[in-house]
């Protein structure tokens, strides 16, 4: 047996920590080599954090990371390790250093940028054209970053045909979005049986912001077999042991590369840096069994993400508690229960705000939501408050019946209680909007937009209701009225949100969806079944809503397309439905 | 005489409105027939407007667009036309068309795109690489867009080394902050210098969002001297009679261009493209003028910017009339003079809304303010909802001091207050806060933050102070003693600003200029002659307040970099002054 083990460090590291995120990767490079790990990996811009955004523009923090770097040297006695870090000449780059026995041996500069979706690489990196393979004479080891491993082509083409790979392994930020982690599995099995070599990647774990990354860190044979899987959304230390013979011996049964040649010899240049230790032993007991994790799916999937994102939010901003405005209906119940899962019933307190129009059965059901959920629930009426802000308000307003200005009142009102006790006791106060609310603007700006993380911005209503089934089906701890009372934001007499939208939310979800998500015209949406003035009206409620969405928190990010980074519109915009007539 | 007469369509058009800034080109062209103009040149992107964001992603868009375009064909009969627009063909480009005598003869594509800063081209375009020449037989024509002539080599040098253009004209979409139009100017004398060609470029006037357009396009001789200039932040038609003649004399004196080649001659190719009708005549009686306007400098260069941009903003989004709340200090004070400079003194209504710390000074201020603004005042003492809050409250906050908690409630009844006669009444509310305020986050989220438009976001507390003495000097609306108390948000009793701050103004804003605009670290501030522990808590409050930024108004961009899409930060991370060390 010719035996490398590999070691993927799945991290939850911070965004500009480096001294914390020092600490977190010289922990794990302990806990490796008394498992006598021969390659241990961490992800792209692990000592960083991802994505660092403009602080890269900051050449003092780019100073301090290549500080970091150097002290993580000496470290690295016995033991082989590619950490993500900035690199700098005249520029920068997204780079992975290999460290060896106490030497930096060599670096890989990304080669793919990627500057869509949430990403924007070409605003701080240059691309790198060096793709080096790294050697100790017997395996011969190619390095890629993210992206560069999402083309079939490219830098992996080169390590493989110019460079003789045997091993790829890949250096990972890929954010979650649902179903996201089996799409990116299936595509790396892929990568690996098209050019018959080995494909490692190690992803980030945790929340960073919006986004929130899944781990799933892998490792997958040469003929495109998944041999080991780490945690989904947890930190995780994955070990496995390669057979170098079994893979040399899969070329020689499949000599030919499986696609026909795209790299030009120039694109890339592929020198060979040596490595002062072996990388593969003969004589390691290879009792190590490769571990594949376990990993959710469907409602499960997501809601893992969302408990993870809240928690790494709250935690990471140096919070202990969070406040939530619980209405009776299923958003807040669905974000207390998310709340509670990640941070425990202590550090969650529900605040109940009644008016005039609150129901008698959104305080039982608020009040029942909390004592299933073992939270606090503190009642602060607001009725008192809307008269006297009317009062003061009545020399000025015209005497129309009351409209959209009250109601709006009433949802300020409860927002400026929850951030009062914000400042008074530092609780962080989780909005409760869906994504269907904050498409169509069916929120109020300072009300219930308030808040420091909008846990369900990404979350289209429909969904709400599929993951608080799911959750309940584990331990039934929101009312069961919660699901089947109309929703109403109870601003005014008999309200009902399904009269103030332009469709039920069964409609309303998908035609966001093709628009929002997919791109699809007002013609292509018409044509999936839907009324055409219903498509309209949902269309130039969007457009004109961004204006909401523009000063609301920061939302966690589950779809392809959330709110935030990943769309990004102008709010003087006179793009209406109008100009694309079906 | 050989003449060839240019005409820049310096216009103000809006994102997404395809029909509106059509007819705005069509108008062009109508004007600029009359004045027997033979080349007429539009902005960047002029028919979408710019930047159009993710709408670019949008197929049907893209679609409209290339439609649009279509509609313009028939009506450029007797001229030349370079319009701005999306082209398409797997890919988007950043485009110019050249329409002439009813023929679309051929399109020119971005080479250069810009990726820092407010811009993000690379997330929706692919780069140019054929830069065509553009031939009546006599005169030689090279297009260039924006970026592509920032650069000192490039398109234009192959259109000038091996396009021969004698021309070389521009479009762009160039954001404005202070000073910059100065600049531009000087690098496009040099660069028809460098080259011995006449440069002439067209810019958009007017606000988008944060961006504000300063106008001021412009045409070079061939050695570089200002021929010709439009107004500055306003729509314009400049005209200029050009003679060739003149140029290739020009050539024949400095037969060497005054740069060594750089391009290679594969980097891009440079076809012959013929026009259909002569862009040089002889008989032309040329009796026009080549105008220079007027371009203002210092304060009133930026007092115009934000006009310009509060204008647009509102006017653009649809609204007539803005509330603003009116404390008696300085910042609402430039805010309000802002307003009705841009909008007219019966569309601005201020708002009084004193507290018990509120002084009698602050009263007189207020509303001395209103009658030399010759605008509405309304007054809504805040007195009684705040003493309604405290005891809705008293029941779950501690017996602590009043602090935070209950100057921040004053501050968003405020808010509220504003934000119900916006419901009401459909004016948009402008918020005051300043530069440093947004800085360090002395601010109120959803209180002093709450409105529409920030529109002093981007000017330092000194500016204010600076902008609003120079607008005084033309006519003294401020009153005086508005310059003279040290600013206080009047929040509790004896409240003053610079007790709340870690520095007085004048230290703060050259701290803040220094890290925020120009990514200095903690070790080079404070050899500019800071305190370090002053320099560290800026830094420190300036990472702390990135959420209260993010959840704020979009703000006009004055400076080089200003708080928007200018800067990008994460609101988690753990990067801090004492990571940085002097």
């Amino acid at each position: 047996m010719a035996v490398l083990r590999i070691g993927l460090a799945q991290v939850d590291v911070t965004v500009g920590d480096l001294e914390g995120n020092l600490r977190v990767i010289a922990d794990c490079l302990e806990s490796a080599r008394a498992e006598e790990v021969d390659l241990l990996v961490f992800p792209e811009l692990a000592l960083t954090g991802y994505p660092p955004e403009d602080l890269l523009l900051n050449p003092s923090f780019i100073d301090a990371n290549l500080k970091a770097l150097q002290k993580l040297i000496p470290q690295t006695k016995g033991i082989t390790l590619v950490v993500g870090f900035v690199d700098r000449d005249r520029d920068l780059y997204n780079a992975a250093a290999v460290l060896s026995d106490g030497k930096w041996v060599g670096t890989y500069h990304k080669a793919k940028l990627p500057n869509y979706g949430v990403f924007d690489e070409y605003r701080y990196f240059r691309p790198g054209q060096k793709v080096p393979i790294f050697t100790d004479g017997r395996v011969r080891l190619g390095i890629t970053i993210c992206e560069d491993l999402w083309h079939p082509t490219g830098p992996i083409e080169a390590e493989v045909r110019q460079g003789g790979a045997d091993v790829v392994i890949n250096l990972m930020a890929s954010p979650y979005h649902r179903t996201k982690g089996a799409e990116r599995e299936a595509m790396f099995a892929t990568r690996a049986l098209d050019y018959g070599v080995i494909v490692a990647f190690c992803n980030h774990a945790g929340g960073q912001d919006e986004l929130i990354f899944d781990g799933r860190s892998s490792i997958f044979t040469a003929n495109g077999e998944l041999l080991a899987r780490a945690k989904s959304f947890e930190e995780d230390l994955l070990m496995a042991d390669v057979d170098l013979i079994e893979v040399l011996r899969h070329r020689l049964r499949q000599p030919r590369l499986r696609l026909a040649p795209t790299t030009t010899e120039e694109e890339y240049s592929v020198p060979e840096i040596p490595l002062p230790r072996p990388l593969v032993s003969e004589q390691k007991s290879s009792g190590l069994k490769p571990r594949i994790a376990f990993s959710p799916q469907g409602p499960e999937e997501i809601y893992r993400a969302l408990v993870v994102g809240t928690r790494d939010y709250v935690q990471k901003n140096g919070f202990e508690r969070v406040a939530i405005g619980l209405s009776g209906g299923i958003d807040s119940a669905l974000v207390a229960t998310i709340a509670v899962d990640a941070l425990g019933p202590k550090d969650v307190i529900g605040v109940f705000m009644p008016s005039r129009f609150s129901s008698e059965a959104s305080r039982k059901d608020a009040h029942k939501l909390a004592k299933n959920l073992k939270i606090r629930l503190l009642e602060i009426p607001i009725d008192e408050i809307f008269d006297v802000f009317l009062k003061a308000l009545a020399p000025f307003l015209d005497k129309k019946a009351p409209g959209k200005t009250e109601e709006n009142l009433q949802a300020r009102i409860r927002g400026t209680l929850l951030m009062a006790l914000s400042n008074r006791f530092n609780w962080l106060v989780l909005a409760t909007g869906n994504k269907s609310e904050f498409a169509v603007g069916y929120a109020t700006l300072y009300g219930d937009t308030a808040g420091g993380l909008a846990v369900l911005k990404d979350v289209p209503k429909t969904l709400v209701y599929e993951l608080a089934r799911w959750r309940n089906s584990k331990n039934p701890v929101i009312p069961k009225r919660v699901f089947t009372r109309p929703p109403t934001a109870e601003l005014r007499p008999c309200q009902r949100d399904e009269d103030d939208l332009p469709a039920p939310y069964s409609a309303l979800d998908p035609i966001l969806q093709a628009y929002v998500e997919q791109d699809r015209s007002l013609r292509e949406i018409v044509q999936q079944g839907f009324p055409a003035d219903v498509v309209r009206r949902v269309i130039d409620l969007v457009h004109q809503n961004e204006y909401k969405r523009r000063q609301s928190p920061v939302g966690l990010k589950i779809t392809p397309r959330a709110f935030g980074k990943d769309r990004r519109f102008p709010i003087t915009l006179r793009w209406r439905s109008k100009s694309d007539e079906p």
